[in-house]
């Protein structure tokens, strides 16, 4: 089996698995619930677990250059085998954004502000989540509900930063820092989508201009061909009535 | 009666409508009104809701496809259906918008970047009034006078985001979400437009390069052309000496 | 005289009358003054206020439509007739901006940077003026000293706004509101030269090849005209051989 | 010994003083030493401040024009002349940064974002060392720890800037400054970087659109030479007919 055919297979399940440790991860950080339904929500998650690190081996085995595969997918590894920080597992659901991004339309532009909304979305409710489960139980901090984390999520990946509410321990400063590359990546392919937008008009402008003056030359040339073909004509019947002489005197 | 008859009928009419919602607004939240003013104030405003909602039904009933209309003018539907958010009301107003710039200047930059300032000032505005109406009677909220509400808008808009100010209720973040991806967008279209000038300062010296190239073919062409033309009338004239003397030999 | 001359001949002596109001106005706003001195210092202003009134009123006798001439230079009857507002009688030395401008180097881009670069160390010094002019003396004002006002700007103009100073006065937040504005303009100039930089060297790739296939089609056309010519001479050589024989037969 | 060679000789030795002095720099802000340590850290800090100085002296002794050579490296000098202003020898680093920008990989645009992924890591962390540097005893300063200078120095080059902690001090203000600069010319270079992918993308079609343009055109000159080849031989043979007789003539 190679190793294409392993991705093809596990795509559908992986992704369904993604959404089913979202799911309890969220109810687990987000909820209120008892010892009970905490165990239950802490197995599915090991469960999920489980299954990314079976994909990881088989793929690992796959590979054709081994050690060039693991220096490759490092983020990989590192869901894997740090399991205990719990927002690191949400890494596995960036294959999420492969398969929209994979499924978006086919326009680049359309596609890729697509793209970004989905994702500023879904890094805000992730961001909202990790924050939330690294700082709610910490001494001092200030984001303490689902609602703060949401509304500190947005200021950060807009860059606005009230400074209202803001992560007081490492793992959540860690999510924030992953959180304002987004913001930064997200003003930047807003603004580029934008510009590049303008700059199509004006180059469509420019590129009106080198057509016209393509069909210009075009028809320069098309009247030259005509002149030619007319004086190959001439050159024929000069021949042709020059030959008629010469049998006409030898005829003679 | 069509779906753009209708349309244009009643553009003016609900431009008016909307307006005197936007004074009705401004004055209920920023004024410090008398219980029977409040009533007359709050009249007005069910009363252009009212219009609002008979636009809804016509356009919708002309509409030749109306669960694919209904679909495409979901804001239109929330606007009409949650009247109790008012300051979602305020979404009627982004028609001002959509009108300003269809009247705008031709070239496309210029236009772009009026109506960039011009949406900006509009958006802080109602952002300002909006946020006023959610917070000025929440409880531990920080902007409680108008001065206070514009400020912070002003402070969201450029990012910028001191933190002296900002919304605590839901409905005056949502205000703020709405205002933050409107910054994102003017530092987006401001940094575009720039973009696009200096690169269409430097495209048009490539334009004048390539237009330069295509003269020079032009004129070689042009060579060509009196080459051939010349070499046609040599030929004629040929034609013609010879067959001079083969009718001089015939004459002979 | 013409509205050009007066121009010409004013620029300098206005320049410097701006340059010393900048000198008056910091020494008064930053400076630990006695009275008598106070006193000097805005009869200094009041005197440059007076040059600029001049200025206005004869540039308004000799533009040839001045009632356009009122509404395209409102800035500038804003600072003549407001000169309460003393923060606004910076407007003035937007002048020397406008005369850098002129005064930088050929190249585009380069001129851009140096001229947003000047720009936005003289912003934040004018603004920093102003922000303290408005706030020293103001009640539960947190920008009281120059270095904060500074400090203030810096933070205000890069919209990272951490909200440890932030104006309180109604002038205060008009002065951070234009700074803001600057702030992002900076950010847009910023962005959109270094994006058409590398945008030019791309299209320098292009034009390269544009320039490699005109070339092309110049090498074709020449050997085009090689072949039309030799064709023209071998026509000429043929009613040449033509011609003898011809007379060669009138003269046998 | 030209400027060149001595540069060449001295860029690797340079290099290890430069992250020699880096790492005793950050042992002895963020560590905790004790007198003898410190003592031992501020030694290898004044030897390799030496070694700066002597390489300061020597290319300035070897420079072709001298007082030129002080004028453009300004930077270099501020750096040999202030050794008081500590977080200032953190400049010479930049040499480091110079060589990665050197040894990067060839496509343009890749190796700019790597430099500035690897910039921007580099100049968070020297900021954050400066910052500590300059306010860990300062009174009122909440700046304190590592971990804080760190976070701090991400909301500063993001523009975010909660405000949870901000420099107090003049130096840390100017560290500030300088990471507030880079956050903006970071935030450029990114939305320049898709910009101009984007824009680059649009182009080729335009490319390939001139491309067919002008191979359409080659095209027609093709067939255009083809024409004439023809018309010359017919030529040729006419001649070579008509010289035929006129020898038969002269044989007859």
């Amino acid at each position: 089996m190679t190793s294409e055919r392993w991705r093809q297979a596990t795509e559908w399940p992986l992704m369904a698995a993604a959404l089913l440790f979202l799911a309890a991860y969220s109810v687990q950080v987000i909820g209120d619930v008892s010892e009970r339904q905490a165990q239950v929500l802490e197995l599915i998650q090991w469960i999920t677990w489980g299954a990314f690190t079976v994909d990881y081996a088989v793929r690992l085995f796959l590979a054709p250059q081994r050690w060039r595969w693991l220096a490759t997918h490092l983020p990989d590894l590192a869901m894997v085998v740090l399991p205990v920080l719990r927002p690191l597992r949400l890494l596995r659901l960036v294959t999420l954004l492969r398969v929209l991004y994979g499924t978006a339309g086919k326009a680049l532009r359309g596609r890729i502000v697509t793209f970004v909304a989905v994702s500023a979305v879904f890094l805000t409710y992730c961001a909202s989540l990790a924050v939330l489960d690294a700082e709610q139980h910490a001494e001092g901090a200030n984001i303490v509900t689902f609602a703060d984390a949401v509304w500190w999520s947005l200021t950060t990946i807009s860059t606005v930063g009230y400074g209202d509410h803001y992560p007081v321990t490492v793992i959540g400063r860690a999510v924030a820092a992953a959180l304002m590359v987004s913001g930064i990546a997200v003003l930047g392919v807003v603004t580029a989508s934008i510009g590049s937008w303008l700059v199509e008009r004006v180059s469509a402008t420019a590129t009106v201009a080198v057509e016209q003056a393509d069909a210009d030359l075009k028809g320069q040339l098309e009247r030259l061909h005509t002149e030619v073909t007319r004086l190959g004509r001439l050159l024929e019947e000069s021949q042709g009535t020059r030959k008629e002489p010469v049998v006409g005197e030898e005829t003679r």
